[in-house]
């Protein structure tokens, strides 16, 4: 029974959380895979993490001694963003070494680069870890669905905008006092820009969309909007209409073109994801074939991702390397389908003045423009009245156009609050 | 690039869609194992359905055919029931085939044989279908959780039950009139004893607590109470409380030890199972190193199933033939955790006369027994005083000591109503 020797770049919570289950859990990874996988050498810049690596496995500074050492068959890459990791990656597998990452940025940007280079080298590059922590979203979908033609992704792949929203509809705070609030648990990092803005959510997208449709999109073709922008008024309508506010990260093949967005939207209260709450993580799948399926977990957390790293060394050890096309899963290149013709439904709010004759005018433009209104409903108040509507499925182009016009009659006060909803039958 | 050699015992609907999708889906297999995965043959003593199946495939009624053809690798089984399909499997694994079965009777009771002779064969034998339809939860747990050490699986895996349970929450109505209707409606079937029983439910627990505890567990050893005694009057009561019917396996590992069993019990409606309804399975997983993750899904339907099945056929072409111990996951002889010693929580609804020291007298033989009350409500009505109450976790058998000395008590009238609560509090 031979050895298979781990080589761990970066010794962060990830990092001795790997560090420490292949130690724990040394029985259930020999019976996984009938081998000893055995932690050889961490290359760790800070002296301080350094000191905390187990005797007996090496330490070093350079990570050459890491891809020179004939004992290291999996290089792990944890230390994120985008060099020196891309060159780390890059020398390890054409040093014939498998990598294994929890690396989104780079994966997101460079993804046909290192599986190509993993390709050539003739081994394997596992990046589970990048997108849904704990969840097995990249495993299921290119090995149990491999046949299934997913034509769908959606999902709450970011926790932090998820408590954010959740604590919103829960207790009908306002974005920025919730926020802060988040910062001060700690679900939300001091700079939240990646968080809030979409920005990393895409870039998950990207990963999950090029694994579900076979092809390749990089962070560049992920349209994101953040969750700045949704109101406390927002989300009590919605909560009138039964719908909950989520950030979601929407991936369609449609005439076999992928779509991939982020942005924040509606979801109806019965639909699996409105149960979502707080900082765990959901990816719905649709195909033909199986209906829908959902997985669940923690988005993020040292544990689960340092066992969905395990979970993607014990896949290398297992797979066979003869027949198996094992990292070019993502080899088609499909032309993005444009957003402008994606149908879509909407919730649009606007304050309008309260005279005669305003729900004829802006239901004139809607008509005018092909948009089909499902529901309306005017409120007053002390700001003065405001419309709220949902509207069919229509081809965004279409509702774009006609909002525009309707933004610009004199009637409509402020700009108009637009959220898409999903989930909503088949839509 | 080699062909693989697909033989179908069973040409249903199952083996239909297994034959559908493996032309459909061609150009996918071809890209997730690099070999041309073809149905050379199908095995089928319907005339009717033997018509079917496409030109170029071959077609018998003698098994024996499939299993002598050294161009068939794969052998699914798809006929279900324990025999001839036991004899079928073992002889193709002893001639060195591999297997994929969705038969959950056979695996649930024959299942450590049977990857013996896997093992035996130097072959794979396969199960995914045989639990939870198209949800991928076998894979997952021996695959990506493989290190993860899995400490409890709680699973909504019969939808005919979930669709009974869910509507009788939502409407209000009656156990024997709501089967009817599922029946009526195709969600159930005409004899539905092996679901409304709970022993589907059962055999499907003893496979997925076999491979998260990487133990032997048979069906005879997962005790199962059924859902016939759930009453509206309960499922209102729960209601009130905030709890959703629901029927689960839920399987443990207490002390190294599984307790594995079927019971209909109550879910708080926030917790992420409360909100799976009608026809979907759901199974939820514990691990100290990665929380919870749960997966869901259709529970059953030919295409589903069969997509579950070719997950299967990929997962044999591409995993290693050298370290792997490929079927021996469920290796561990652990004796079970008996049920008297687990600690439950318990709903308990009691008719009571209605006259002063009812309460005290229950209360006070609660407490004798060591069972702490969590809440207690008496509501009047027609039929007399009914006394709910929600009991702390306790161990089982001190609880029904308990509740035994209380049903035999002058003052209570007819059967208490019992029914565990799961998923709170990490209880």
């Amino acid at each position: 029974m031979s050895e298979v020797g781990i080589g761990l770049v970066g010794y962060g919570t990830v990092g001795s959380g790997v560090g420490r289950l292949l130690v724990e859990s040394a029985d259930e990874i020999r019976l996984a895979t009938g081998r000893e996988v055995r932690l050889r050498a961490v290359c760790e810049l800070s002296a301080e993490r350094r000191a905390l690596v187990p005797a007996g496995v090496g330490t070093t500074t350079d990570v050459a001694d890491l891809i020179g050492d004939p004992g290291i068959d999996v290089v792990v890459e944890l230390i994120g963003g985008i060099e020196p990791a891309r060159t780390i990656q890059l020398a390890a597998l054409a040093a014939g070494k498998s990598v294994v990452t929890a690396n989104k940025q780079l994966l997101s940007q460079h993804g046909a680069e290192l599986l190509q280079a993993a390709e050539d080298g003739g081994t394997f590059l596992r990046f589970e870890a990048s997108s849904v922590g704990a969840v097995p979203v990249i495993k299921v979908l290119r090995e149990s669905l491999a046949a299934a033609r997913v034509t769908g992704v959606m999902g709450i792949v970011n926790g932090t905008t998820n408590y954010i929203l959740s604590a919103m509809a829960q207790t009908g705070a306002e974005y920025a006092p919730t926020l802060a609030k988040a910062q001060e648990l700690g679900y939300a990092e001091a700079d939240p820009t990646d968080d809030v803005t979409g920005k990393d959510a895409a870039a998950k997208m990207a990963i999950l969309a090029s694994v579900a449709f076979h092809s390749r999109v990089v962070l560049a073709d992920v349209e994101h909007e953040g969750i700045e922008g949704v109101t406390d008024v927002d989300v009590a309508h919605g909560r009138r209409l039964g719908l909950v506010p989520k950030l979601l990260g929407v991936a369609r093949l449609i005439d076999d073109r992928p779509n991939v967005r982020v942005y924040p939207c509606f979801v109806p209260l019965e639909h699996p994801l409105a149960g979502v709450s707080g900082a765990y993580n959901a990816v719905f799948l649709e195909s033909d074939s199986f209906g829908s399926i959902m997985l669940l977990g923690p988005g993020a957390g040292g544990t689960p991702t340092a066992s969905a790293v395990i979970g993607d060394v014990i896949s290398i050890v297992n797979t066979a390397p003869g027949g198996y096309v094992r990292n070019c899963t993502c080899s088609k290149e499909l032309a993005p389908f444009p957003s402008a013709e994606v149908a879509s439904r909407f919730y649009v709010r606007m304050g309008v003045a309260d005279q005669p004759g305003v729900l004829a005018a802006i239901a004139g433009v809607f008509g005018d423009e092909g948009v089909s209104i499902d529901s309306m409903q005017q409120t007053g108040g002390a700001d003065g009245a405001q419309l709220v509507l949902v509207m069919h499925p229509v081809p965004e182009a279409a509702f774009f156009a006609a909002l525009a016009r309707i933004a610009a009659l004199p009637v409509v006060q402020g700009r108009p609050s637009v959220i898409r909803i999903e989930g909503r039958d088949g839509s």
